[in-house]
């Protein structure tokens, strides 16, 4: 058996791939066409994920007996040399051969001769692009997770350190319960941990082997699917072979989930930004976050938080970029698909390196302490506590809501907070107010007195941080 | 004890609320900012969760002493008859009252007097408002959970019975290779199932209390949330009680779940309009999906399936009008959290009637197996097949794709199709190629050859059915 | 000539539309496909344009000899009853009639038959039900208008009043140089100058007839379109059928107009939140625009712009939500379009009652002068114009802002501000500088410094108000 | 006066730019950090721009006398040098110097010393940039409508070859009514006009000068903000400082269209491989346009049209990221602005490359015009004619469907076409047919019936074409 009953050399259909796909085509591409076809430029990135996924489908095709072990033994050892020309930068990749999948392959051909041509044997670009896909992906979760942690345990650090530090909680952005530092940062410690939670259940999802798939009907050869999952580290196989190649559920629910990690950001960016606002001075950020002005020499910025909010849009983008993409497509795989990628890789790196600036730039703040505490004196934060003391001497908390409006309205007058009114100013709006409201007044019985989980209280705020820590270290 | 010390008598604060929301407003408010600002409209849709809420408050306050048996005793028949009022639809719900909550409450201590006063204490709306949508969503899942199951069993019923029905697996729209009309159902099948366990995740994050963060700091009341959860069913308490009031992410993981259930149908509405398209004639819908034209008097729309697809537009929209409505919130409440509801409300309703329709729909569906397999027959849906039997003679992969191509070729100018050349002029192309081959060229050859996990032959396509109309049986 | 050679009776047709959509059907559509598929909840919004289209499609009929002119003002007759009808509350809608259309039609023939029954020739519900939107949304972009009017007036006589009100000017929420408030207020009134032009750019699109595309390729009556455009007072005729019944563009780009309009309400709504934070304190909005809290007496919180910067999330949801809908459809009319009106009615009304209590809200402003003049006297406000003044006596701008910078240090550690250094500590740091300094480290003499078009001197800002002023009223 | 009397030298501020932007800073920035917030790699796409912005601005100062006009000789000299530099890839860009403008002025300073220095007098990076995105966009809009025009011409004239090809229209993808192909083609040419015109408006937008504003209030330099404008071509200028430095509405509105234009494609899209697809066959695309298969040798893929659908996912997600960054954003400047770029290079470069390929491939389509004919015959295409035709003799139109329904009802179940039936057949439904019936039941007598503006007749589409073809010669 030789080659010479086909008239077929190997050059064909490589060679001639992006001019002529195959003995059907008469007509070269134009180089827009291209140039607007090929997706060599981005997904070149899943380069290793390519290499990985083709020697798990190689040696489950020796073992199978679809090819022989000498084949394989050739596959390793050219994708051995390719997976070092691509390290090195050496590999040349080329734009007529459209994608990453077969830059390597012909690579490979060229090194190995007929053992490479044998590869493709029993898989398709369909089911080997969206496994691919799902190794990045599934390495890149795994990535997001180390710096979730990071920065969930630089929160609860500093968590610790001043979970007795008092500041204004608001709402509306208006004051209106003392609450401690530690315990605004838990809030997103917490946020955080839920991104955690979401991403760990995506995961799952991801981590599906869709090879075997074929085009979109399966194979023909006896190929052993789970043997490949195994060595791949997948949980499990797609059941259905048309869904394996034309799902991209995972990558729109890993885009969804960054994009609420990036709510999260945004939130925590805003707050930054405002705490480091001169009239409210509650933190500095550490100068290497920050930049200054080209015009304005006295400026210091936080450019980093205002760049994260901004980076909001951008994954909200990608998420909705990839449902608008997958809507009302037809089964099986469309070209369409290939528009999953640019936005997927952003979502990641951006959702990366966020979190790992965070985590180093939380750790280095500069907390005003001071200045949190005058801050909390402020509108009237402890009214809620007066009601509450009313409620405990019998009236009901409707009633007590009113009165406490009342004597409100006089301090506001009086330009005095309701710890400034003597006993007997305060009588007169309640006779049931006696000598012991003045502790509940001060910033320290209000924070003091939310003592159950999830309250202000600085030992609540400790309990949770601990736990959050030791939770941290045994994962 | 009397109200005498207290100048404020129970009309005071709710029958001024919306003009005077306490003795601090000097100014009423305009009919339109009322209009504006007011959420009774829509989240009287959460009365029940509400009242169900509120009980179980009350039950824990009487539990560790905050308020009397007696008091408890008075709420419980307060609520049992605000609830009859409202399912007999005599409630009078007040604009001026802004929202459901003060609706009740007012109504309450208007049945029950001072221990519907009491009701309030150790709670701020923005804890109970975040209780009462996590109730709400917490039912609808479990109702989507049932449409979705349901549609799962039409499918997989339907698998079954089509299970070796050929017709043309479709790639780029273009014929690629035949499949089994079951086989293509079970795709559905499998996105649907990804869908269940999505909402199932997601419910996970739903289903813990933020009741007792009240306002945003916790409560100075000594109260006992575990209980609470316990008593309303939630898998456990929020840890932090300025992220339980303003977090939404369970809202945005539900619509972004949500998202992916309509691209899902989307896809299916998609396929179902081609199928029923007289070029196509694959399918045709029960009449009660379609309707007519008021000018053409042959038409049979499917409109069913298209105003599904549709209906994807909205649901991503509301993905994104939650994700804009938090970018960039400070903590903790803000009043940009009302706009969560109307979208929530909206999608969870169209998710579950889509559902619902797509069930019975599935169910109706005439098939037309003939035109199925004569489409099959165009554009040479077995050419990989004989691509897979030279690869077993022994030619490379990449070398016997190149030969089919070439017969293709050869086929389109004749109008034939591989299965009609005779084993002489296949054998032109390849001299390996023998008697044997005209198996392979069959359609019915080609799906019985992809017996493996997710292959499109009738044995896995059957078990596959089978299996999942057992898990669903199970569950 | 009689009804007998027929066996169809008016009631055929109406009575069981629903059921029967013509001879074709031989199945009831189930209550829930009905109310899936209905859009007379919502499309009966715009009653009053179907009815306006209608007639002038009628006096066309008439003026061209299609119907005869009794028929016409049978027609006349007949829908100024139902006109009435519907404005009193009395007309009876019903969902198995599905659309506005089909009910006014219906009651048509009931009260005028047979001429009722000539109404729909030359053309379908899908050029009608385009040109009823169109009719709406040109009405309600002319509200708008009005409002945006009503908003800049606002908006540039309290510039005008704020002329020279001294404020920080903010980057980053950093202080970067004093602006007066009459200048930040111009600002917002520039967007929304902007707004209208792009209102006013898309209402060109809106105004269009598409009526007499018929069901997509026109129709066989010698139909007179122009006529139809004039009576209607329509820019131009729609001129390709197809796109006349297919094209939504003009919804999308209200929607794109409309989600900027939003974006500047939430800028601003986010600044007016800011500036009413206890911290900042700039200014104070008027009682009838806040509310306040049910458990903490003492709050104040600015609802409605908290509740306008959450409806822009809405606003981008309805834009986003018509983009899926378009995308992919193929031509001509498709049932997904029925989803085009919901969210199109919710943006004009959200954009509507927003600008509407915006330009009220704003005229409510309380300003404190003194704490806006207070807060610009930190963060080194004038240091540009010490860098400016060095330039102006010789030194390149780049060595300027770095000498400035080093005076910033100095000051900074300090505690002081640029205007507190003498003469020779400030001339230590260039010996450029001379006595005159200390004139333009003031506020004063850094806003009247900016003294061109665009610049911040109250000379500016009283030219630019005055000139939107006259323009407002020359409109 | 010497540069003694100041100790900073000229590579103070740009050498060290990164690592403490001024004096006031006291850490260098990580490499992480660098790259995060550093913006050339993709702003130095707007190299030409900000040369073109900076000669303007150098030219105002030199003309009223800020600088000398040998410095502007100098600056003119410098940016000619540097402009070669970038163009032949010579230039060295810097991550430390952050942005393209920096890197510019820098290199600027190195050739011209002191004159590179005193070039940033009276502007900041925050006007600077504004001004360069709005020359980059006005450039991109007008090849963009180049590209739109050239789309247009080719449907046009391809509209005029198909006037009178017939096809079925179709709703809800079933046949309704025979049209013209050349009337389908110049629904799309209707679409790309009303996209050029939006384009027109968004220009008039764009092309509004920032420069001036400088950080955020204008500048103390007496500087010439029309001539600046008149030099760069520009319509008029900024209004108001604040607004200029932070208006990106231009970039919305931009994207906005932009994504309409890709709705288009992505309509036209769906019917291109609609179309192509064996069971339809109704247009072969040109080969350039297609790829095949690296497992299926028969296929030939429309790989173009379904990635461009794909990529209206893309527009879609920048449009939502940029509505997102500016949501809730105080002014003026802020870092997040820094985001608008590469969502905004992207988009234009999306549409711009469609465009153009569409407008070859349109060009490049092979009608299969006897397809399109078969097709039009089924599905009961003049159903509507024979209607319309009893209508004209008396029937009332609601009782004219009526009856057609009932005649469509008989030809299904013999499988016939309404031609098919016999002169007496007919009149068993209706005794008003006459021997006149069965030219209107013909596709060709359908068509011509349709004549008026608008309408399918051959000679209406024609009409419109050559209009179009004149309208766009004479622009």
């Amino acid at each position: 058996m030789t080659n010479k009953s086909s008239p077929i050399s190997n050059q064909d259909q490589f060679a001639n791939k992006a001019q002529a796909w195959s003995a059907r085509f008469s007509e070269p591409v134009s180089d827009l066409v291209k140039r607007y076809t090929a997706s060599v430029d981005f997904d070149k990135r899943m380069a290793m994920q390519d290499i990985q996924g083709s020697l798990a489908h190689a040696q489950m095709l020796a073992k199978v007996g679809v090819i022989s072990s000498q084949d394989f033994a050739d596959i390793e050892r050219g994708m051995t040399i390719i997976g070092q020309e691509i390290a090195s930068g050496q590999f040349q990749w080329s734009l007529d051969l459209e994608d990453v999948h077969l830059n390597i392959e012909k690579r490979l051909v060229e090194l190995i001769g007929d053992a490479g041509k044998r590869l493709h044997t029993g898989r398709s670009r369909n089911d080997q692009v969206a496994t691919d896909i799902r190794l990045w992906l599934r390495e890149q979760i795994d990535l997001i997770q180390l710096q979730l942690k990071s920065l969930r345990r630089t929160l609860a650090e500093q968590a610790l350190i001043y979970a007795d530090t008092i500041m204004p909680g608001f709402t509306h952005l208006q004051v209106a319960q003392p609450v401690t530092f530690g315990h605004h940062l838990m809030a997103y410690a917490e946020m955080f941990t839920r991104d955690a939670e979401r991403l760990a259940d995506c995961r799952a999802r991801v981590n599906r082997l869709p090879l075997g798939a074929a085009a979109l009907a399966g194979t023909s050869y006896p190929i052993d699917r789970e043997q490949v999952a195994k060595t791949l580290g997948f949980d499990g196989v797609c059941q259905n072979s048309l869904d394996a190649v034309s799902d991209r559920d995972f990558a729109i629910e890993f885009c969804a989930a960054s994009a609420i990690v990036m709510v999260h950001i945004s939130r925590l960016s805003e707050e930054l930004v405002l705490w480091m606002s001169p009239k409210v001075g509650f933190i500095t950020l550490a100068d290497r976050f920050c930049t200054g002005s080209s015009i304005m020499p006295q400026k210091k910025n936080p450019d980093v938080p205002e760049l994260a909010r901004g980076k909001t849009g951008r994954v909200n983008g990608h998420l909705m970029a990839l449902l608008t993409l997958m809507k009302g497509q037809p089964l099986a795989y469309n070209k369409d698909n290939q528009e999953d990628k640019e936005g997927l890789f952003d979502t990641a790196d951006t959702v990366r390196d966020t979190l790992t600036i965070f985590a180093d730039m939380m750790k280095g703040l500069t907390v005003h302490a001071q200045n949190m505490q005058a801050a909390a004196r402020q509108g009237f934060a402890t009214a809620t506590d007066l009601a509450d003391y009313l409620v405990k001497k019998g009236l009901p908390f409707r009633d007590a809501h009113e009165v406490v409006a009342h004597a409100v309205l006089t301090c506001e007058k009086r330009g005095c907070d309701l710890a400034d009114l003597s006993l007997d100013e305060l009588k007169a709006f309640d006779d049931r107010i006696d000598s012991t409201v003045h502790e509940v007044l001060t910033l320290e019985g209000s924070v003091n007195a939310r003592d159950h989980i999830g309250g202000t209280a600085p030992a609540q705020v400790k309990a949770a941080a601990q736990a959050m820590l030791k939770t941290l270290s045994s994962q």
